[in-house]
């Protein structure tokens, strides 16, 4: 009954594990516009107007996009790597489970960042903290997950070389340390943080040549 | 680790591109319904009733039979485009992840667009162009996409020929001209706006001979 | 570009519809879950605890497994339907896109109806009338697509003889008469109504030999 | 039209059952975020600052830690039951979707719980309760599904073994037995009920050497 007495059935755990995971790193990323709100009628009114109202969204929409790249970037990180992999064992698929959970509360901390970047004052910083708090946590555990497959290589399809592997963690480590510091960075100036963090995603965008790498 | 080392990787790209494709488009379309709301009980009997309330929920019921067309239509063209597709490069992936960011703010615009349609007044006409801007916002996404691959043919399957890839192109391009024009218009005359989107919306529920390419 | 073009394009059309439609029938039933909310704090009290308070929301519950076992037959309709279909046509997909905007609906007249289950009244009627109307105009779309199919042959399956085409058509149209026979008996006696869809999804759910084959 | 007619139709039934079960899960597991909510810009003030009142937080993150790692679990469970399976009939389709009812709700006892939790009364033991209930709830269907293919060894794969059987149904009977204890103990002691559910989580999380089947 473990995936490694049956190769058929170790292919198609593969399978279930990619399903199951875009299934989760779709949805998460789609509840993101749930977050956005737009204020009731009297509030409007106060805001002098609609187009005041929409336009006055914009750490919404900032949240929307930074949120929506970065939990693109990780799910065209996660297809990398799971393609590489042969078989899921048990620990492959807690490691998993950990990341879909830290990527599906992405849109907490959105909305808790969205609410208060256009208040000056500490809760705005520690708002900002949280947001990079959870990309950091997502990070990690993409890590975490990585790491498992590279020291259990019978996981990985046969094709797959050691250089290959080095380089994989070697382009993912940084990850958690960069989110890690945007973290930190927070506390004292909040622009500073998420100007990482934007950095970030607009080298994924950005056209390139080579591995599309970045955790 | 690029798509283009291992044709079956390539493949399997493909593969889960449209999986998370079709996941979010799934998503975004079924989110919708989150955003008709009843009034509570004290505005149910202050409307006259439950049956008088329902039946003042229809600018809610044509938003989300217009944005579900619409998006409907926007997944048909996104599952014709990708099956021409052989390979999955980093632009396209790009490109798909900004058509989807696109594709998934829907149902904000479509709550805002019914709130707004039964007031008389510039929060109406403000309303209705943050819609149709939010569609012309997807088309353009769409048209990057499918111009990325039509410029990069080593990404198309051998049988697609030169004639296709024209006649696509052709095809697509109204689509962000016709939104943009229906958001132009809106700021004069909501109505003629939601006749252009109810009339694109048509043309492709219509029955036709031949291939079915509306942007 | 069309379908017909090339058979094995076709197929892969065939798979991606099931996959959109499953991720709507999927996404719709589960966001049922959403519409039941629990009173705040002051609510409870009033009602005489937490225990009182999740008893007195026994309509919630009730719609919520009607909704899902009525969903749930529509989608192993779906699953039976398409897999005779060989290819999708133009008709096909708008079709679906019609029956899955129909199913996408559902958990707004759950809410409806479970809200007002409990006060008598002029109201309760219509309240359950909108929810048995909801699942008839969905056996509806759903019978449309059915004849689609089966006026074009060309789409199904080889193997699929003409008896086995009569007989789904015979099996499938008895779903919007019954329905929309609750949804008038709605208006006249609520707990009729109910029972007649309840015993629709009983039947389904009862155990029995050959075909599985209820709208 | 049965699914024993035809291998092929019946293999592409497991396909489906496999991506509609999968996104049930998918979808239930990423709803879970939805529950948490901020409290407004008053209370935030009230409790001392955005920093505290994230902290003060803490049952809904333990909620949906617990709620994701049990629905992992039981994610992880089907896919290794059905993975045995070659033909869905008709109970099998019913039980499936019985289960995926049972696990689609938890988004609400998980709040219903998350919201008790840190206020000692009777109403904590009750949320209590009914959280561990919904996942007794859960279990039990999932054993009904599991009987049903163990009791109609056509539906399983050649390969399976009766040994095989006879293990998966040893392995799987504790689990509605534990939450259903754990059920109970939360009328006395809400922490010691947590525990078990704990307990179970971390027994499934924790690396192990054999087959991944715990209910």
């Amino acid at each position: 009954m473990t995936a490694s007495e049956n190769p058929a059935a170790a292919e198609s755990s593969t399978t279930r594990l990619e399903a199951f995971s875009d299934g989760v790193f779709a949805i998460a990323i789609t509840l993101l516009v749930l977050e956005i709100r737009l204020p009731d009628s009297h509030q409007i009114e106060a805001l002098g107007g609609l187009g005041r109202t929409l336009l006055g969204l914009w750490p919404s929409y900032l949240g929307y996009v930074v949120s929506f790249v970065v939990a693109g970037i990780m799910w065209a990180n996660h297809h990398n790597v799971i393609r590489l992999v042969a078989r899921v064992d048990h620990g492959l698929m807690v490691w998993n489970l950990l990341l879909l959970m830290a990527i599906s509360f992405t849109p907490f901390p959105t909305a808790v960042m969205a609410e208060h970047l256009p208040h000056a004052g500490w809760d705005r910083n520690v708002a900002v903290a949280f947001y990079c708090g959870s990309f950091t946590l997502t990070a990690f555990f993409y890590n975490l997950m990585w790491r498992h497959v590279a020291r259990n290589r019978h996981l990985l399809r046969p094709h797959v070389s050691g250089a290959q592997v080095d380089a994989i963690t070697r382009a993912y480590r940084p990850g958690t340390f960069i989110y890690g510091f945007a973290t930190a960075v927070a506390f004292a100036n909040v622009v500073a943080a998420l100007a990482i963090v934007f950095g970030l995603a607009l080298f994924f965008i950005l056209p390139r040549r080579g591995a599309h790498t970045t955790a």
